[in-house]
């Protein structure tokens, strides 16, 4: 077997402990899936000497960022640093270098994905980004390569788990906006300033990725209507249940005779639908294409072990680009050999 | 821009009209994600001479299936035989002449599917089968790659739409088992001799290969639990709906102490849980894997145009491995050119 694909990671926070934390616990699966081993020789944290609940003996590990991106061993470069400046710099140092680059960084993607994109397709390397949209989900995936063969007429999701929980809660439990909110901050559910996610901006820039990605348009985040949950009341979420319906804050995207249509606001939805019964803190995409019909992703959109599936998920597919051996493309039935 | 990639299409009834169809309406939007043209070149129907609602101008059509598995043109055979005795000869002679083979076929999968990876390993070519599994629905995918990092505890799919179409039936207008039968029967959702529907044998060869794809063990179709949907009265239906379940008739796989349980049977789902909010003919796989958690995979499970979707994507997929151009990866935003 090859050696080891050496991954360095940039920021070891919530998601990208949750990555180390996969590869180290799924090496054999991984390795048999991918058809050679992953793991993460070097990584970047603010303070390295802080302790960490998976292993990292077999870690280099550093302050600098540039320490990772301009090692020579590093093959593929994971970066987790959220933001748009240094984060883009990086980034584009480390496609400079030669490096593949995976991110779950769904604002430098929607911000400056085109000049990424334009930036790897020169130096022949991959950027993948599944984790940047619907946490977890492989729908860019789906989207992407699934539907392959259709033409998308719409697409709609639940895409931001924050909006979702305080609407759940504020429909289940009676209470109001300010209270869910307060509660969903202490849960480690909204940030200290919810803005991105109770304005719609979080929201607004997976839904730029998943526009793109549905109708072949360059990415333009700056033109998405966004609107959030903030003006949303009790009131508003009784009328609709009585009604038969629930207030969800989607994401959409579709195509009309003037072009495409991208907006994030609150919708009100018929609760018969799947779609009003993505509960919590659960993400779902909702996609109407030509030949498919109605299909629908669903799964955990945000946390440590769910972004880290979709990093790792991308770190096996670009991995597999890294051979021309042509027994190494995706294996019949996943696994490269049976126990 | 290459050359188009030539297709041979065994079977032109149902799922290779609508491969065709979908072909040839999203010609443009296929090119630009596979980075070249996919066209059917050649076709093998039991009658050449009857009419087809899309244009087979351009195809060369025969009633002989080796003219097109022996066509020094044809790069990839799509096979829509059904079946596992001619169906698996055929396959076998494609790959023995270096042909990719793209099928539907969940039978031959489940029954053959060991012996005809093999050979293809052998020949260095490749076998798609998203179709076999959940129509037009990316579950392949999604298991195989989307999951790559995660260890699956268990799987659980509606993956027959002529049971669960039964069910909702039952169900919903309180009609007995036989006589929505007659109904599905009429409607096309049911074949004249029901057997592999009503009694498991369809969804336990899906099941199979999922089973597979999750776990990594090789395929054991005879191995799995059948028991399907014919004992079921509309007092159980009655009953399950009086204490908040509804029956479904599921594909089971999951882990055990023992090994890997494979079972396909009647089962009560909480009417709160979104699997239980499947009905018609819609199929729905929900997985629980260890890294992301619950995620579901939702959409049509047959039909012309859902399943020829399926069949698409693995034609592009295969498509992208038939270049060594390392530009010719899954364009980052789906489509390789921006218009």
């Amino acid at each position: 077997m090859l050696e080891p694909v050496k991954v360095g990671v940039l920021g070891l926070g919530t998601v990208g402990g949750g990555t180390v934390h996969v590869l180290q616990r799924n090496a054999k699966e991984i390795a048999r899936r991918a058809g050679r081993g992953i793991v993460v020789s070097h990584a970047c944290a603010k303070e390295i000497n802080q302790t960490h609940p998976y292993s990292v003996d077999d870690i280099v590990l550093t302050e600098q960022l540039t320490d990772v991106v301009n090692h020579p061993q590093v093959d593929i470069v994971v970066e987790l640093l959220g933001g748009t400046t240094i984060a883009r710099d990086i980034t584009l140092q480390a496609i400079a270098n030669g490096k593949h680059v995976v991110t779950a960084n769904k604002a430098l993607i929607a911000a400056h994905g085109n000049e990424i994109f334009a930036a790897a397709q020169e130096k022949g390397v991959v950027i993948a980004f599944e984790a940047a949209v619907g946490g977890g989900i492989p729908v860019i995936k789906a989207v992407r390569e699934g539907l392959a063969g259709n033409q998308i007429d719409w697409v709609a999701g639940i895409i931001n788990g924050t909006s979702n929980f305080i609407l759940t809660e504020m429909r289940e439990k009676g209470s109001e906006f300010s209270d869910v909110l307060a509660q969903a901050q202490q849960l480690g559910y909204a940030e200290k300033d919810p803005t991105f996610d109770i304005e719609g901006i979080d929201a607004a820039h997976k839904l730029t990725i998943l526009a793109s990605i549905a109708f072949g348009i360059p990415l333009q985040f700056d033109k998405v209507y966004k609107e959030g949950i903030t003006k949303i009341t009790q009131e508003d979420v009784q009328y609709a249940e009585e009604l038969g319906y629930r207030i969800k804050h989607l994401g959409i995207t579709q195509r009309s005779e003037k072009g495409v249509e991208v907006r994030v606001h609150p919708t009100l939805i018929s609760n018969k639908c799947l779609l009003a019964n993505v509960e919590g803190v659960m993400n779902a995409v909702l996609v109407e294409s030509d030949a498919l019909g109605q299909s629908l992703y669903y799964g955990a959109g945000a946390g440590a072990l769910p972004t880290g599936s979709a990093i790792v998920a991308d770190l096996v597919d670009v991995t597999r680009t890294l051979t021309t051996d042509p027994g190494n493309r995706v294996p019949h039935l996943a696994f490269s050999r049976m126990p």
